[in-house]
């Protein structure tokens, strides 16, 4: 398995119709959970203060990773930036 | 308690004394791997191709943090940024 | 209790409705005089020339700020960046 | 009087003589100390994790303020950003 | 009196009113000259070749230029960035 | 198999002792080569008029591909960015 | 021949026609697999996460690269950064 | 006279009129043309890949130069950036 | 005549020699002021809190205004930016 | 043949023995004006207040390019971008 560190800058437009809004914003959350309790979202921070959040994915590789993250109902209205992981050495896990 | 994201980006200069270079770097080992098992460095990551890493910090204020960031051995030759984290209203921990 | 470092950045659409934009920007006001008179937004500056702000908010941890800025009747129409603070050792305070 | 908000980012070589070292950091902070007394330096933040602060400072104008941190003992190992500051017509003080 | 050095880029949203367009310039350019005779803006540059200018205000304090700037009448699309300024040791002036 | 495109920017000291720099030179090149007869760093450019080189890996995940730079004769004067790739829809590959 | 590195990042107005956007996203596909098969864009891969390909292009000078990209149906959208790239010593193609 | 680069990045807003588009873009080559056939505008080169050029102009004064880089057609959907040039002593010319 | 603005950023090296340091400032102040007298470098202020100056220069064309910078005690030790200047149409100089 | 615009920033360190400086900066002149003879070095201008350069050249392609760039006397000590260029249409030439 490969982990990924995951920042998502989020922008809607203003103009967008506030039932789509919302509707979009459900999906995401179930998309979002439905991940985490499969084990490959593994970490889902707010950044404090920006409609953004940090995040990391253990996910078999960059093919995965790329298919999971345009699959956001969000996807069109982010920022993504994706930075590979590996073991620390001194981590103890 | 409070969640911060960091990032160290480490810059050890080249003309340091071998042997205070190895016993700095393992003393940063034994600091980070105390303070993962105090649970307040809950998680350490390596970026891929860099002398870099991200963690994850629980601790009680930026006061501690601030105290436990200074007390890196390797403190002198990091460039840190310290990020807030809050709670996601999507995370299912 | 822990400080923080806010920038607040504003840019109103210009197409918001006019009676909108002054009701909002008078819910701004209310909102921030409340969270100061509460103690928790300490410092409040203009940017000299920029439709901008410095702040200092003295809260519980990250959760307690992100709810607070979220919470800014202006949140859709700025950027935030926040920078956590710890006491310095010259400070006479 | 006139407000401005200070970031310094210190940077001492490591080649400096450790007593000149330890004797600059001693009249830095008491310089420091006596401006906070004066009130012209009214607050200091340490950033949280980095060899930096935040300050505000009170003086007559930009002349005094140049002074004041041209006389900092670190000045030399220092990057300084100043911005000014007006009143927020928000602020309640 | 209080030197800044103040940056303006201009940037007119294509869509104003044509007439709101012309009377704006034709305001800001009377503001202008108004503020050039009292002495307080005391020099005026084009950026060559860019809808900028860079220009020298003498004014009292941080608050004063803040109201200045904000009176512009081309302030709503303006980016504005302000530098203070102090007296130079081998100026002749 | 995981792909990632790795830049890296070589900057040997100027004070490297000039048997270590053509050892360490001629080491990096065995070792590219290595990989590269190994199927793992598949691509390898130059950038025209820099010290600095555009690669693809194929690797298992992020950690050998971190294991791998890491082992780079000239890693220690190396910046190296590494942005992880997923097969495209058009590619006809 | 010449290689060059391109980056292609895409950004579709979101009040595009939904058929015309559907229409060009063919083209573009027709249009790089054309190119593909004679040989000129040697490779194209997805940045994971973003709605950005990094391609290299093999043509004859920077003119014939300059027509095949003003020549993309998703021209309009893009915003393109080339670099033009060298046979590395290493390499062992 | 006085030699400029000069670097001009064009980004036509998608609801021009396009027949607007159409003479605006006519008007700029003809424009470019007779100040090319003046000796003022001495060198032009597309950057490839990107709807920019870059340009060489040699005129009187900086004054000059602002006046004719206003007077593009697309002077308002170009960004400009201008760098003064000297002769270098090198040079052959 | 053309005008220009320049920004200088000082970084005189901590190793110069105390006598060669206190000399080449003492030139630099000398030149300086001699092209002040000149009528060349019309404007000279100090950016408060930073070793850098902001000037503005008189001189026939960028070659002039090269030599002279060139020619600086302190260009060693120097960034400089240059922007050239035009007449603003709202100047009443 | 193809035109690259090549921007040349030097930075010679202050170290550097000053017979080895005299004698490097006399090659590089003389290279380059070898290059400038045989048509391939075609334009080489001084950036005003920089050491600095920017250059156009005609080469076959950035194979012939790099090698030119990576034999430049002063290559150790510069920093180097390469932009491609293409005829423009607007081009008289």
């Amino acid at each position: 398995m490969a982990l990924f560190h995951v920042r998502m800058d989020v922008n809607i437009p203003r103009d967008l119709d506030p039932d789509e809004r919302a509707e979009t914003i459900a999906r995401e959350k179930a998309y979002s959970q439905d991940l985490q309790r499969q084990g490959k979202w593994v970490h889902l921070w707010r950044i404090a203060g920006q409609y953004s959040n940090i995040s990391i994915f253990d996910v078999a590789d960059p093919d995965e990773l790329n298919d999971l993250l345009w699959g956001l109902p969000l996807f069109p209205y982010m920022d993504i930036v994706v930075t590979p992981l590996a073991k620390h050495g001194s981590s103890i896990k």
